[in-house]
């Protein structure tokens, strides 16, 4: 199986390996819109080859597309025109919306596979690749029904070698709109968390002495790339630009439970919190 | 080496296993409010002997103090009246200000060591305890200066077998407002995303399903008991209120760039909070 990866960062890398070592991609082509990372991509051993764009897609028999969301949504009518009847097209962004509405009048719609693996650190770059990235994590695939026999049928094929389990999401609306809540409000809620402290630094030289390992825990996605990030917020502005409008509001219920000195209301919000347990292991 | 506990949850219960395990401890008294602990901490071996307060710190050589920070505070002077002439206390919270200056004015002040040992996990009860928490992480010293020698020394004797790094920081209010930032309010921030994201999961009944490893990190904290953070934000409440204040100021500022499609300004904001991969690695 010829794989082209379009983008040859965290996500088109790990797919890379990962897809390599257990046999199921024989040849990799890369494609990157940066010199560098296609030339550490080669030198890393990811890609076979990294060509132009239109010889990549033409030789794919499967074409990953892991690059920034807005790019990827730009991209993905040149992509269909290009590819092969036999061939299909899966893309790996973090919002669904956008892209599905510009591929729904692709006469070639049936090609594509729209999909989301929920797997990442907060590492970029093709050093960051990484074989193990996909184990056990969960991938969406939203309008399926869109989506050809065939096509699926590869898209599922290549997850389970990623040892992914598959999950349908039909209407990418109502996925972007979750996946606001349980993804990217969490990468709001930490960089700026990091801002904040770092603010502080400024005055507060030795401050990071005490930082210890609940704030590593909830300051890590901070270290994300803003390259990937800011096209995934923007994208899903309204529904991540909600959750944030509620999450403030519970801290600002937080806040003012403090100032008051209403310690009762404040355990009362923290317990309701620790529901949380009964979800998230 | 007599060892009192008071307070036999995670941290008091944490620090029995490893004080017995390195030898340190010799014998283990404990002391809970909770009969239901006390029980329990005897029967997980966390402790030899469950006794009323008077007596398990007239026996102590030391006595380990292990309890909500308002809790603490409001029995330090009777524990410091009971204490033996040649006996330590050591308290293990993690707001230093309000317990340092009821201590002040302790005739028995020397014989005190205000300390935080930076470690710890979200859950509690002595069901909890681990050995290996203090493992490897900091433990604060405030106000050294009113500790006489002998207790200081057993107090830093008692943080190397635990293999904790002992920071001195001499002003506890100092140390209150830094671990607003880079401890409390990381436990705000998260018991908040625990909240929002549940309020949305009562008409978004599959959201979890696709939450990953970056909601995990973020939300972890959430799980931790109101019992011990309610008082924590309480004692330090000037501090932690204003650290909150800024975050969402922050993340009004994030959210106002997606409201008004300013995606470079986002992706400044970004940028400048990834600084903090030079400081956690």
């Amino acid at each position: 199986m010829t794989v082209t990866l379009i983008g040859v960062g965290l996500m088109g890398g790990s797919a890379a390996i990962a897809l390599r070592r257990c046999g199921w991609a024989t040849r990799l082509l890369g494609v990157d819109s940066s010199a560098e990372h296609a030339a550490q991509a080669l030198s890393l051993g990811l890609v076979d080859e990294a060509l132009p764009l239109a010889e990549a897609v033409l030789a794919a028999d499967v074409v990953l597309l892991a690059i920034p969301v807005n790019a990827a949504r730009g991209l993905l009518p040149t992509i269909l025109d290009l590819l092969r009847d036999t061939a299909v097209l899966v893309d790996m962004g973090s919002t669904k919306s956008g892209i599905c509405g510009v591929a729904r009048s692709h006469p070639k719609r049936a090609q594509y596979v729209a999909s989301h693996p929920m797997a990442g650190t907060e590492y970029s770059g093709p050093a960051a690749a990484d074989g193990a990235v996909f184990d056990g994590k969960k991938a969406i695939v939203c309008e399926q029904h869109l989506s050809a026999d065939f096509a699926l049928n590869l898209a599922l094929a290549m997850y389970r070698k990623l040892n992914m389990e598959v999950l349908f999401y039909t209407d990418p609306e109502a996925h972007d709109r979750h996946v606001a809540y349980v993804s990217h409000l969490s990468h709001a809620s930490s960089f700026m968390l990091g801002l904040t402290v770092l603010e502080v630094e400024k005055s507060d030289r030795h401050i990071f002495d005490m930082a210890g390992t609940g704030f590593a825990s909830t300051v890590r996605l901070a270290k994300s790339s803003p390259e990937t990030w800011a096209p995934i917020f923007m994208q899903n502005a309204a529904s991540v630009s909600f959750a944030l409008g509620r999450y403030i509001e519970n801290l600002q219920q937080f806040k003012q439970r403090i100032d008051t000195g209403n310690a009762e209301g404040l355990a009362a919000l923290m317990a309701e919190a620790n529901k949380i347990k009964k979800i998230i292991q």
